[in-house]
């Protein structure tokens, strides 16, 4: 990138909510391919992290922390129509700022589906209500009273958000190499009808991140590449997949909902107490947290395919993560403290030694070639090259928040939409630049790979996909 | 300690058979308490490690790995009558060597019952013939056949080893803070009444290694504070404890073995795969590793309270650790290979950063006053003033191996000795100088603590005790 493509030449103003690891590195990509002067962006805020940087670029720096009082009172002489909603930021709604966008008129994005303090971690909440899958039904309703309206994207960040694309790609890349034709598939019907022509049974959002500190964790302090509160609260939530139609038994502690689309279920167990057997290129086979995620649910809802009302094909979608050393080492002291979280939190960027990769993408299994993983292989050092505050992390999460709000307001009328509702290649080609090694890779690697060796394990050996096989 | 006190002059040779964080760590204090010359001492091994050190010592150093079919004809010229044979290897057969040491005379003593390669790993030997329970049997079996002879203390290092007389020196303590008269126990039996007149339910080996590096774990890098090998094959057996008359159930994966004394029992898993929550005075409550361990199952048995056939009071006992996190990491990324073990190995020594400790003792708990912890709190520092060529975690073991020896050669002709048979007293003195701190402390936590809260769980509330409350 010798120059630097201004995609959108934006008349309104920019609200940013949050300015933590994402909201910082994610500034300079919006200066950078939107024609917006800084002078009409406004950064609302918990705390002072990140204040310098916004100074350095000339972006107004406010301190309020949002609560379900005072929200509408601080953003609205700050929105209006035209202008655009970015929230960014842990612990403020979603839903109500999706809702205030709307009846301001203004365009709105986030990376998640943030509830009110305590929405992910209430003990008198039901697990059921606790989850994605309730968030995103909530979610849903909003869009279909509000019956279009200006664009909110919603969950739109690496993952849930980028994946999405990564996935109608990695369809496409196995169609061309399995000899199948695909047409050109556009709707959600035609998708789906795709996914379950190529038999994929299973989906998982792969990710190894490799980024390790010069500085070790501490004891009693919980370290991550991205948002500590961010990661935690999602831990906290019980487990949660879309759940595939080959699947022949719910696992132990699996649970179905009591409304809704019912595309998933849950588990009586945090995501972060959940691991699961996984591969990438260049880790191999590993294990991840089952953490949940938007994209869980949205994609498999998004790939079920139907005869009449039947639901005849549906993939088993779930994020499975190994995060940095750091983060899974303060997620085993968080699990020995019961779910309380540390006294200290820290989130890597300067201390980030040069090599590690966040290594990020889509597993597409069950198909005649076996595996296909498609997705970045970014590395800190290139991160850090393409762009300042970010490390691999961030990049691929903030790149990601830029397309959605680039084809925002490209397509500034949609109402509340999903990421598989984007046009994937569009968003793709905004993302690409900022990802490294972009690749497709086969892989012979099964749940089954090597296991009953040590002791006798209760395996269904008929079909390795079984969710059975791929929990630990 | 402004002069070393030296406890024996003893006139054999002594033989090391392996020089690796234990045997660098102990011949110093060798050389400081036992009146030998090096010239009298001869290490074999398998490697070029520490042959700088033992060179600086002036101790002969052989490199040579005794194999099940090289072993006599490489140890027999070294080891005759009145000579000291110490095994401090891995993947030597503690038996073999037990045997060799008894048919020449000599002394003996090793810190773990080591069987040749693949006895602890072997696919094809069922799980209950992998087990520590199994060789310890074994081990037993060539005691009863010996009937005495030279002695040869068998599993003498810090756990298995002093962690036995911690437990006399707790339940002595207890008595007194509980008002019970202790008496002055000297056999099997008394001891057992006295833990069984006290009500203790479980005895944890609670350990928490806190030690860190200033170089962190590389990806396919296994780290921890002592031998790799060691820790990766123990982790690989079966978990095992010895199983208290208290126990409701047996957990789901548990099996009980089908020959000896049935004091234990193990589980269908490895223990690198099994966590437990416990508790230290520094740490708080955690989750540490159910590692099969020779004083799990030789404690258990040996606190057997009879009535006339009929055993009606024996604890739960079992490991409970919590290595350093660079270890804790290792473990997670050795399980996602289906424990196929990393292809790099480190163990730390001179990079571990000032400040960490090795918080090891006994957890009993169960009695009056709940739960008493009794240990040493030893910290790298202290170590490092203490003894050259030490951490935390090396020298609580080398010490104990040190008492063992000099209590074989004040003791000369006992057989075959398990820890739980030594003078206790006699060891910790020995031992005492060289473990920093070394606390008693008493604590409310048990594992019901701050349980059922996000998503409930299957306890046992009428008793916090019970193993099923404990397994994570
Ligand atoms: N979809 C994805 O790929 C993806 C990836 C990473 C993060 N995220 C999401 O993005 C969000 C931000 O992540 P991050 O890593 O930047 O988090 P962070 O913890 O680094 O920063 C959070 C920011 O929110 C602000 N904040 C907290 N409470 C607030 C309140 N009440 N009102 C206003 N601001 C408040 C904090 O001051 C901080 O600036 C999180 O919700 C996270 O889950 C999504
Ligand atoms: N009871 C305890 O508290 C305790 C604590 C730590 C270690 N240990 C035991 O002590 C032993 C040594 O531990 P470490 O940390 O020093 O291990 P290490 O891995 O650092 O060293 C092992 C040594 O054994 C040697 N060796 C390997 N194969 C051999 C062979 N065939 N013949 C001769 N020598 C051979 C190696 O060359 C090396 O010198 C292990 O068995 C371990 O389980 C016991």
């Amino acid at each position: 990138m010798s120059q630097y493509p201004v995609h959108f030449k934006f008349p309104g103003r920019l609200v940013m909510v949050g300015f933590g690891s994402i909201g910082q590195g994610v500034l300079p990509l919006i200066l950078r391919h939107i024609a917006l002067p800084p002078e009409r962006i406004t950064i609302v805020t918990a705390e002072d992290l990140g204040q310098q940087e916004a100074a350095e670029y000339g972006v107004k720096f406010i301190i309020n922390p949002l609560t379900q009082e005072n929200y509408r009172q601080v953003l609205e002489p700050l929105v209006g129509k035209g202008d655009f909603l970015l929230n960014l930021s842990v612990d403020v709604s979603s839903i109500a700022l999706v809702k205030l966008a709307h009846e301001k008129g203004a365009l709105y994005l986030d990376t998640c589906i943030e509830p009110w303090p305590g929405g992910y971690t209430d003990p008198n909440v039901p697990p059921s209500l606790r989850s994605n899958y309730a968030l995103r039904e909530q979610m849903l309703e909003v869009r279909d009273a509000q019956k279009g309206g200006p664009t909110a994207v919603i969950t739109h960040g690496a993952n849930p958000g980028l994946v999405s694309h990564f996935v109608k790609q990695a369809l496409l890349n196995i169609a061309a190499d399995t000899s199948v034709d695909a047409g050109n598939p556009k709707t959600r019907e035609e998708w789906a009808a795709l996914a379950a022509k190529l038999a994929v049974k299973v989906i998982h959002i792969a990710e190894r991140d490799t980024q390790v500190a010069n500085t070790p964790k501490k004891v009693n302090e919980f370290v991550n590449t991205w948002s500590v509160d961010g990661f935690v609260s999602e831990g906290c939530q019980p487990a949660e997949l879309g759940w595939g139609t080959h699947e022949k038994e719910l696992p132990p502690q699996g649970r179905r909902h009591e409304f809704g689309r019912q595309s998933a279920i849950y588990l009586m167990q945090p995501g972060a107490g959940t691991r699961v057997r996984t591969w990438t290129p260049k880790a191999g086979h590993f294990h991840g947290f089952l953490i949940t995620h938007g994209e869980s649910i949205s994609i498999s809802d998004y790939l079920s395919h139907r005869e009449g009302d039947k639901v005849v094909y549906r993939p088993t979608v779930h994020y499975a993560y190994h995060p940095c050393d750091d983060a899974v080492m303060s997620v085993y002291e968080f699990a020995g403290r019961n779910w309380r979280l540390q006294d200290h939190k820290r989130i890597l960027n300067q201390e980030i030694l040069s090599g590690g990769i966040d290594e990020l993408g889509v597993l597409l299994a069950g198909h005649k070639k076996n595996a296909y993983w498609y997705g970045s292989q970014l590395s800190i050092d290139e991160a850090r090259k393409l762009c300042p505050h970010n490390t691999a992390t961030s990049l691929q999460v903030c790149v990601a928040a830029l397309s959605g709000m680039i084809w925002a307001m490209e397509n500034p009328n949609r109402g509340v939409v999903e990421p598989d509702e984007l046009d994937f290649r569009r968003a793709l080609e905004i993302c690409m630049p900022y990802l490294g090694p972009v690749v497709g890779a086969y892989g012979d690697w099964t749940p089954l790979f090597d296991r009953n060796r040590l002791f006798e394990e209760n395996l269904d050996k008929t079909d390795p996909w079984q969710f059975k096989n791929v929990i630990v």
